[in-house]
């Protein structure tokens, strides 16, 4: 048993609160057991440089985590882990949404987290979806854009190896003693987007593989269930 | 009468909600009209480098915009605006504590906003207050401070003059036509702490600034009822 | 009475030498006590990016201190404290001119301190309030700007309490163990364009700000008459 | 057929020139196709500020392309990219070497690209690990440290899906309208130490997975082989 | 003759104010022609970390150009050009104290420059020397520093060629079309401490060389007699 | 007899290998000795932004030394050193093209050291002056631009004195103990383009400095022959 007395393969208790934030385009509060990040999307015109008329637009990401969201105060500014993440979550996101669609137009997702307990980033990847899909429908609304430039819908979830067995869903004191820690990003239609994993001590053999990703897959399924509930 | 209905000296719909923050020391989520901002308050032993062997402690205090907590996007990081602001936090807070009955510890007021609508500074030092005197009692009961350093109880509000009124408690729409603008921090025995007073595009009279001082203490007796309610 | 022999409400001696920096458009060098300061003005054409296409300029200060105005080497670049004060210089005196007559045409206020005894910053406002004055003839008589933009005459001061005693133009023995100081900018109608007052160790009452805001315009009504005499 | 004659499971030629700098503890340039990378490892006394008096060492790396490594001038500094790869390298090297075997010393990898062909940083890892093992063997000759800290073979490659097809170890030009890109890390026991894959555009089934690992697992042993021939 | 009907081999007027700023140790306020440059020395206890316990200290400099010390405002910071100034500044400064008699201490030399008209890297080593020297006298007297660190004179001067004749001591008019411009710091035995030459658009022959370093010669002498009349 | 057994006015072993780099217009791995370094030179269309619309273009230099090029791991970045170096390089290769013929082009020339054993600023200029005319070669050909820019050829040696006595081309381990360092950049007219001499613990002599000139005038003209190889 886990020290929150879930199964192997189970999810912490998840809820997304839609529109959080009024003066965003789209937002989502999203918390996952005591992780909790604000997630939103805003729209602004014109499109990055390299794409300048091109017709396309681009989605960006920034990821921050609150200075008290951790017990040890964290210092502000953009480290070398959260510029990996937020490049991450612009990735997947970008999948989500079709740029030719989007028009010269830039969507900017930020994650902000106010309180972490593990699981920041594929938390922050499944409560922007919820933001950047709310965003979408506002934006069509407003006329802001002309067309629906939605794709796919795209959650994540983490696995990871702890005492040699395979676990879903890794909260901070599991995830720090984490002999193996995956990434899984997926789409509708059961693709991968991104799979990003690591082993810390050792390796993971073909086997292991194998099981992560099973579970990431159950997890994911129950994921897409609440974002479609969240945005309604 | 004003756009939201209020009379010339009253305040927004305001509420405190204590303790939002888990891994913070102390932490209030203040809600003054549309106004959102997250306070927190944590404890790091080891004074700053200045008052080493001195046997003091610090209360510095950290203030920023999440990028979406307003229609057009902040970029992050600390501009002109913040750094000024942050500065205001810290002195008026620094006031609510014994630095030498805090010991050689710091405490860091870290105030997000998480929505904006005027009156974010101060908003952050009434909600910091409650932020570190429920980190105070928390540091006590843990033995990471010997000492009540408790001092003084502090709360701040705005006050400025639109279309020649004196008006209580500016929102953004407002305070974006203000001719003055005046930021009033008092503790409880009615002093001031801080006075912050600008003219912009015309100043403001000897007879116009009593007026001023008049509703800005009104405003902050309601202020104190609310933060003593919050911290029960 | 106080180390220098003043009275209460006495300003130190004060002299402001004209037109100092040949560079620039206008310059004076103020000698306030031991504080120095060289303040100048500088027209660039072209406005700010906010204002573009709004036939309306700006007029923007910088704040610093030389490294050796004061006995413990200060580093060079803009600190918080720098930051803060360089805004007061600059909303100070924005409203000494009009900025639709002054054209798409930026005015850069430079304030360096060469020698620091207390009320530096005063003293950069009341002596670039000069400079800026010269700078308009000047650039008048070159045809760089059309119309004469000049508003108000700008003056600063600053009084403080000491020992529980009020008292005008502190220098840095008394300002550093002051218990309130506060900075008073005033437009030649005896209007309030700024007031900043901080309480350090105690707050102030409403019976000491009265005595404080009395003793600070007898002060600027001196550095007014200053000011046109170095002006000519 | 690839546009170089390679077939879908086939490396470019890869060669390791190791020992090529004097001035580091190991050295290695390594030649993949067009891509070249100058590895080197470097010992500094002292460990890092988080593992004081545990006994620990640290391994860490960084990644840099020259400004002329790529037809269009790249900027010197670390951008999201380059931060994205040095933290990959630095964790797939920490597997190879024991921290606590290390001592409380500090190993610093360099990679810098001095051409690059698309690969580079499974070039960089498979280089690196040549230059970390050769400068172990010095570092011991010489005494800096006193225990033998290596512990796993570790070489990098990447695979990925150009027009629906999966091919192996992709030069620029593929890489560039690749569909799908992964990065593959294993140690010497056949075990994965990193997977990063990304689809982009579209993404992938669970079987193209298959078969990019397996294809992935070719290669791998290839460059262990070219490894172990250049330490000798 | 030249525009301002000196001679050939003539220096500018110049003038040596020696202890203009009371908060530095030793100070003096150079005029040369119309360049003026604030230099000034301050020593600080305790040495640079790289010469931590050897006995030994050290002499650093900075150099700045306030931003209107030129026509077109200057930004605040150190460029390139500032950053190779100051560097000379500070090897031509080190050459006239004895290192190991300064003990661990540093002097720390400032050279503001309040106004730009040619020659502003010379003004700044030739004024410096006599700051040090007032510095010295006062470390001394304040039992700062044991023994006289004094070694040697110092003082610089510039010439150069336009329209391809030599000429010394070049204005900001002749200097921006100057063919050669060559930077000469002597010591008071006569021998080169730094000489900086540059062609641009074309070299200089080894005859016009021999003419540059005699005007040179012959400029340092009157130099030498300023600064000594300068500390008295 | 010098510690290679070099006689007083002879060079180390140079070789020059022209074409090292595919992506960039010209390059050249210089070997000096022990000291490498890689030179490159590319062209951009656009010149720089105070030269736009004037016709002409600009030759510009960056230069830095790889972490593992010193046995004590040296930090990315560019110092103050290796900003005054690469405005040498830039200045010196500035006299190499004729900025008119080049059009609105800039030519990025960098210097990046692999291994330094003293003379790399030297090692540079004569190495990038080879890349510069390869570049020039192939852009010519491209059609990139449409005359010959070439003007001079341009080579640098560096000559001091160590234990009283001249030497021509400091090693590392000769130059750490030098009494003078004399850097001489000439033409192929024979004409001094940049001379840079600095006396540490000693000046020079004018003497001293006649026998620097000409053992650095011996060192430029087989300089002038290597590169004229190289470039064939």
């Amino acid at each position: 048993m886990r020290t929150d007395n879930r199964n192997d393969c189970e999810l912490r208790e998840i809820s997304i609160l839609p529109d959080y934030t009024k003066t965003a385009g789209g937002s989502a509060l999203i918390s996952w057991g005591n992780t909790r990040v604000l997630c939103t999307a805003l729209l602004e015109s014109g499109t990055m440089p390299f794409l300048k008329n091109t017709g396309k637009g681009w989605l960006t990401a920034e990821y921050a985590m609150l200075p008290s969201s951790t017990g040890a105060r964290k210092k502000r500014g953009t480290d070398g882990r959260a510029t990996e993440i937020q490049r991450l979550i612009g990735r997947s996101l970008r999948e989500s949404v079709d740029l030719i669609r989007l028009g010269e137009n830039v969507i900017y997702v930020d994650c902000d987290v106010l309180q972490a307990d593990g699981g920041t980033r594929t938390a922050s990847i499944t409560g922007a979806y919820v933001a950047v899909r709310l965003g979408i429908r506002k934006w069509l609304q407003e006329g802001r854009i002309q067309e629906d430039p939605f794709l796919h819908q795209i959650a994540a979830v983490s696995a990871g190896i702890v005492d040699d067995r395979v676990l879903l869903d890794l909260c901070y004191q599991e995830d720090s003693r984490a002999q193996v820690d995956m990434n899984i990003v997926m789409n509708e239609q059961g693709d991968y987007i991104e799979l990003q994993g690591t082993g810390e001590g050792r390796g993971f053999s073909r086997t292991e593989l194998d099981t992560i990703l099973e579970y990431g897959k159950t997890g994911i399924l129950t994921l897409f269930a609440l974002q479609n509930a969240a945005i309604g």
